[in-house]
């Protein structure tokens, strides 16, 4: 791989320091060979020429350079110039202060190795996250906060975001809730813990799933007690006639855009789960629903019936899982309890990334960067719809309607387990279907399209066509 | 309470944006209002005056004012000026983005009455949180670090994070611990949270408590099915003596700086403990233990015992409570089941303020910032220490040499919880040591004081001693 210089790496030193541009330079290639955008092997620019690129001294790059190569990052080689060492306990431990890329959905996954194309679902666009906007509502909160709200808070959340949260969720999920109904938590994944170990206190021992249905949910109702029992979804949404057979007062379910088949809810279905949850409780995960390509987002099931919903959402997919900021809406009956929970669990959520949030919200800057990633994450989809079609013409496509990843199903009896590890060989990761499954099912394939350019995207679809057709 | 403009919230515009002068000073206020610096029917300086002091235009001030009483928040009386709206539903409802203080230790305790003074222990000097470096860092970390970084990532936390604490700890703290061996977690109430957890479903039904001892520990570790049994604690710390006559083979304590009494734990009974923890598990919470004012802290009991020893910690006494950051550092038998129960409470803490924090410590701010503040605290303990002496000069006090806050016992055989209601009266919070205490013992009241001035410090010992000797 060589890099021109022209565009290595998008540097643009007016973000530099104007008397630190060596340090600016050096910790911009480190975390590019960090983060797996520099692969083993990979040859940095000409230091010539990418100072005259970056419209700086050939001093700086040659010390940036240096500093790299003392770290064990970079080495020279005769002929070739300066390329990025193999990753090994010896190149690491002298970086230091590498963070090595993870970036799968279950961090207890294995890490994808650098370099090739990971179609893991449930990860945004998260080059896009908005630095600069964050950056100035930190700037703007820290100004004007007062020190309480740097205190021991209310184990909710801070009310600000909390009414600025109601407002948004009316607005554009027509949720139905008060600041005061608002549990401000950890992502999505926090409210099924506190959810499940409530429920698991009060003697509920299973639940129904979606089946296929995240895998991550349902190792995660497993670990706090709760045997997740599965019920078919179908091209409308769960099957609630099966759920009703099930017997159980308690579902966990993503009706706006159902995780990994894609499917929307159909109406129908939706007055049929109505009529159900009279007597049960209805978990809404309605983890990716700002994103809908064709037409508004139908409102949240929690609309309907808050007071047997407990909804719940998190900034996860609109500005990044890192992020662990959600929110939970419970039924009343279920409030106390659970506000007990979270103060129990770590005493309430961290104040400043609360006060930031609120902030792009009431600003309108969350709505802005929404609007922007929606756009690209829709060209993304066309793109990988489109590499799909020239490539895997016989396949079907599932679920692109909304959300951040497609599914892609065979009408062959194929192991798709197995041909998710051929096409990792090929370099590129997706999650099989069956790895969302707890029963036999048709084969098939979860790709996330919103991490990766189109051109990434149509390479991927290749690549798989390539294995698929081999 | 009149404002004369001068010095009035300490206001400086230069802190403004250009163009946003009225939306800052606007802002300025409410939040002034909402963290109790200006009560109910206090005054605001004249428009005239306050506009003249601040460099402004008095249309600034003018419009500023109103918008602050179309919210509700100030209103206008006829030959008295603009004062502050007594709170009430009708005036907070108006207010929508008011954030009211919130700043008990305990934050399901009720709040307190604005205005008075709340010696509360537990809270540092949050005036004093490094705002400027604060941002300074995140502006460092948002620039250079990889889009990888904000994805899903380790449970553990960021690896850059876990390399600059086990540095720092060992430095500090004496802990022996890889990088590998830490647990990033939401406080030390997660981490109890976590192991109490973790034991329960391991078949623990005890665990030994210090007695007095942390009530709101206490508390969590009922919630999660742990029966806390108290082990009394003396002048060098907890009795290990009688945690070996418990049976019970798990202790949670506080050596560094004994949570309520202050006792710094003796190095006999450090060897003692040493001892017992041969066949059973210590939980050293290391709360406060970076301010020991009379000479260098001990090492942490981890340091003698890292197979032996749950070794916790956080930033709420060094930066904020409300950062909700901390680290768990388990035995390696215990590590691999902790990392799954914070994957499947949370996923993992949040990662900006990870990046954050990781670079206030390499970068000295922390340490900087440590020193600055331990010099503020010791410096109101002895304001206090003198305002008890010159007031209450009877009373008995215990652990002025560490910490952030003191106990003062009586000799007579009073009611502490009553005694507490009648300085609250007078304006005072404090807590009373029975508050802390499972079984009957001598009464007493625990003083924070990081979180007010000298002046403040001397009038609440004034205010304390008056309704001691009514």
């Amino acid at each position: 791989m060589d890099h021109s210089g022209a565009d290595f790496l998008q540097l643009r030193p007016a973000a530099a320091p104007a008397k630190g541009l060596t340090s600016w330079l050096t910790d911009a290639v480190r975390t590019a060979i960090s983060d797996g955008r520099l692969g083993a092997g990979a040859r940095l620019p000409a230091t010539r020429l990418l100072a005259d690129e970056l419209g700086v001294s050939r001093g700086v790059v040659v010390e940036a350079y240096r500093r790299l190569a003392d770290e064990g990052l970079v080495s020279a080689r005769t002929g070739v110039g300066t390329v990025v060492t193999p990753p090994g306990p010896a190149g690491r431990a002298a970086a230091g202060l590498a963070t090595p890329a993870v970036d799968a959905v279950g961090p207890l996954l294995p890490l994808a190795r650098s370099a090739e194309l990971d179609l893991s679902p449930g990860v945004p666009d998260l080059a896009a996250f908005p630095r600069a906007a964050w950056l100035r509502a930190e700037r703007a909160v820290l100004t004007r906060t007062g020190a309480a709200d740097l205190g021991y808070g209310d184990p909710r959340g801070l009310p600000w975001l909390r009414a600025e949260l109601a407002a948004r969720l009316a607005r554009v999920r027509g949720v139905r809730a008060d600041p005061d109904d608002i549990i401000v938590v950890a992502g999505v994944a926090q409210s099924l813990a506190l959810l499940a170990h409530l429920l698991h206190r009060r003697g509920t021992v299973a639940i129904a799933v979606e089946e296929p249905g995240s895998r991550g949910a349902r190792d995660e109702l497993v670990h706090w007690g709760l045997t997740p029992t599965p019920v078919p979804v179908d091209g409308l949404g769960l099957r609630v006639d099966e759920l009703a057979r099930t017997g159980l007062d308690t579902v966990l379910l993503t009706p706006a855009h159902q995780f990994p088949t894609g499917v929307v809810m159909a109406p129908r279905r939706r007055r049929e789960l109505l009529d159900w949850a009279a007597d049960g409780l209805v978990i809404e995960d309605d983890y990716d629903a700002e994103y809908r390509y064709d037409r508004a987002p139908v409102p949240a099931i929690q609309a309907s019936a808050p007071d047997r919903v407990a909804y719940t959402g998190s900034v996860s997919k609109t500005l990044a899982p890192g992020m662990r900021l959600g929110w939970l809406i419970p039924p009343r009956d279920l409030h106390a309890d659970l506000v007990a929970a979270k103060h129990a669990s770590d005493l309430g959520s961290p104040a400043l990334p609360q006060l930031v949030l609120a902030q792009l919200i009431a600003s309108g800057e969350l709505d802005r960067h929404i609007r922007l990633v929606r756009t690209r994450h829709r060209a993304r989809r066309d793109a990988l719809l489109a590499g799909l079609a020239r490539h895997l013409p016989a396949v079907e496509v599932q679920g692109a309607a909304a959300g951040l990843h497609l599914l892609i199903t065979f009408a062959d009896d194929l192991d798709d387990t197995d041909l998710a590890d051929r096409i990792r060989a090929a370099g590129v990761r997706v999650h099989p279907l069956s790895w969302h499954r707890q029963r036999p099912g048709p084969p098939g394939l979860v790709l996330g399209y919103a991490a990766h350019s189109p051109g990434q995207l149509h390479e991927a679809a290749r690549r798989i066509g390539e294995v698929v057709r081999r």
